[in-house]
């Protein structure tokens, strides 16, 4: 099977927009892009062994692929648009590439988000994608704009996804729904948008919960006091956890949980709760900005750290 | 040293463009299209011991990585803008990257082409690389254009880097400037630009012209007839081939030229002769399109095809 069938198996199942001119076929993609807004860019690889498990399922890869990138663009408050995928296959296999893209279309259809163009090579097993999503100018969700009194908040339950990782790699069994966290991280596109106008800041925590909040302090020129007390658990994760410590270290140090981080004033609370309910997402008050430059954390009114800030590739 | 630092270091080299809102830094580069303008985006992936020698120098597979991009601009007549960067590596090496992105930046700045993100990895060395540019609306050349009695072109002398990786792979003395082709192609954004208008159909000529060619007429749904005899020919090449058939197989199914081959009505002869004379780019009659559905070459008067129709990922 040569590359032009492998192209051919993945054009067949694009997302038709109006804004995509001419989509995967010929030497570039052309696109009209609405008047008026901006673009938002992101670019994402995943490499076997260092990503995911070789072993993963390639329904899972596909999924996930898109969404560490459809991440970003919610983190931006960017709705998604269109997409192009590079994937390096140690060899063409028509089946792996129908799993994979079944899994990258279980995320894609849903969203409207236009597969136009890509790569198809003979490589160690690799997928990189770019995704590119609208956002309304003045609009974007940037790391710089956190504010001094600023309420810290997270989506979700972070530490999920590090948990299901450590039952995995020690060969335990793992609740379904831990599992999934980690697989089929579900990105949270709906919250970035709704966001626009009331958080100050925003990022997702991909590297741990801890590493990226530093980075919204580095380009905000602030500190923030995370108050650990706070963090939001969930019956699944408690269970996993030998104890508290090793849970704290999976909640700020984990990566891949794919949730918000965001910063907004304490006058946005009462808005902040009522978007929660609305959107079905937990979102919780973790902490404040404060004058500095790095993170503090409180744990029973002590302070506390975790032994390392986050995820860090070509750390060892 | 972790991810960010290779990251700030990658960030301090980027073009200022005024359509760049935020690079390099946040979750994802903010964009404000100029407007009216349509956006042609291409990707493509190199991996060490597939696309490159393993042995490749870094600066050579900086400059090649977006090359082989730049051409598919060229190909649709688009005008480059913007450019993420996926790398991948071993292990975390300063020094390599600086000499990567020093072969980047030597394509990148002339050509005003901003880095606006990307993604550094820990893997198998790999490089997908992601442009974005500006085509004004119903301009764009696309494969799927060409008319019946159009004339084929070819830019440049198709040919010379398929040479060049046979000396290398030969373990032969090699010419410099041949040599130059195969790591440091020179892709044909000025005559993409001025092929608006002129072209009926354009491909970069990337898996080889008697490939690139049948995808000209797969998409216009036509055959084409090549004119062996009118390829053009250096004395670098000539002095390569050990005879023409060696010489006609690198010509018609050797990679790596990214030359651009397209399509003309023969009332543009005269207009496209003085583009050749302006440009300093050599452009070559090689043949013409007709009803059909295939390329069919003629050496001498008598049919001629190549072994293999050109280069092909995956084939073996």
């Amino acid at each position: 099977m040569a590359e032009f069938a492998l192209i051919r198996q993945v054009a067949q199942r694009v997302v038709a927009r109006p804004d995509v001119v001419l989509g995967i076929g010929d030497d570039a993609a052309l696109l009209h892009p609405v008047a008026g807004m901006q673009l938002a860019i992101a670019t994402d690889t995943l490499n076997a062994g260092v990503h995911f498990p070789p072993e993963t399922a390639p329904g899972d890869i596909g999924w996930k692929a898109l969404a560490v990138n459809l991440s970003d663009l919610a983190a931006m408050g960017a709705l998604p648009a269109w997409a192009s995928v590079a994937l390096s296959l140690p060899d063409a296999d028509a089946a792996w590439v129908e799993a994979f893209m079944q899994g990258f279309d279980a995320l894609a259809v849903p969203a409207q988000l236009a597969l136009i163009g890509g790569d198809t090579t003979r490589g160690p097993l690799s997928v990189t994608v770019s995704v590119v999503g609208y956002v309304e100018p003045g609009t974007a969700l940037r790391r710089d704009g956190a504010q001094a009194g600023d309420d810290v908040w997270v989506s979700g339950v972070p530490g999920e996804a590090a948990a299901a990782l450590a039952l995995w790699q020690a060969g335990k069994a793992r609740d379904a729904a831990l599992q999934q966290r980690l697989d089929r991280p579900v990105p949270r596109n709906a919250l970035g948008r709704a966001l626009r106008g009331l958080a100050h800041a925003c990022i997702d925590v991909s590297d741990g919960l801890w590493a990226d909040l530093q980075n919204v302090c580095t380009a905000s020129g602030l500190g923030a006091c995370l108050q650990l007390d706070a963090l939001p658990v969930s019956p699944a994760l408690r269970a996993t956890c030998a104890d508290d410590a090793q849970r704290l270290v999976w909640q700020c140090s984990g990566g891949d949980d794919y949730e918000l981080c965001f910063t907004a004033a304490p006058a946005q609370r009462t808005a902040l709760q009522a978007l929660a309910r609305k959107l079905e997402v937990p979102l919780t008050c973790i902490g404040y900005m404060q004058p500095g430059t790095a993170v503090e954390g409180y744990l029973g009114g002590r302070r506390w750290q975790p032994p390392r800030s986050g995820y860090q590739h070509f750390a060892g």
